[in-house]
């Protein structure tokens, strides 16, 4: 069970804790009232996203001993215009950096995080289509 | 569009920033290799989603001109047990303080949200069950 409490700061500001304790601020954009104390809801979501694949794929990667130093996701979301406006195209570029990283190695690990692992992007993939691409950086 | 970019930290630690600015921390726990150094991706989920509802409700409650001095979500979800582990159920418990706060109001604000407006809640409805109730609490 995960559990989260969310709670109204003011305005439109609302401050989020989960059962891990880390606090996140959220807050609406000053077109809607906010003062943009905090991320957007809806950013959460791309952030989460880009985590929960991240995670895998850094994991499977070290599995593989695969030589990383850094990846980087770049996660552009779509959303629709009518309510409840659900993001209706999800792109993440994978950016991994490292020495003589062996690119299938690459593909099969974000294969296997947007097809198996990843949570948050199978929740996304509910209501949305999900594409990637990825680059390595030799350094 | 809304766009986010992840970097790996360390460990499995990541950074997320979004085009608002703030960064969020995500990290794993310590049996899946990490320090807790900030919150689970699907833990991120429920607070976007308590976030999203929550700036529904209040600014439902506020057109509708009721008395209120603060909200709260508790939401609880319940993942599937194979991957990728959505969520199966997710509850969400409004906690609506003030004064005279009518019941029907509160009522028609968290189906508004629920059922039209929030945008985290119908995509986590992609893939499961939400389920809600609440208090209000004369203060």
């Amino acid at each position: 069970m995960v559990e989260a409490t969310v709670t109204l700061v003011e305005g439109m500001e609302f401050s989020g804790k989960a059962a891990s304790g880390h606090t996140i601020t959220m807050d609406a954009n000053e077109q809607a009232g906010g003062r943009n104390a905090g991320s957007r809801p809806m950013e959460l979501l791309l952030v989460a996203f880009g985590g929960c694949t991240g995670m895998d794929v850094i994991s499977i990667l070290r599995k593989k001993r695969q030589n990383v130093s850094g990846v980087e996701m770049n996660v552009r979301g779509e959303q629709r215009d009518d309510y409840p406006k659900t993001y209706k195209e999800v792109h993440v570029e994978y950016i991994v950096k490292g020495k003589g990283v062996q690119p299938e190695a690459v593909e099969r690990a974000i294969q296997l995080s947007l097809d198996k692992y990843c949570s948050v992007g199978a929740t996304i993939a509910g209501v949305g289509t999900i594409t990637h691409s990825y680059r390595i950086v030799e350094e």
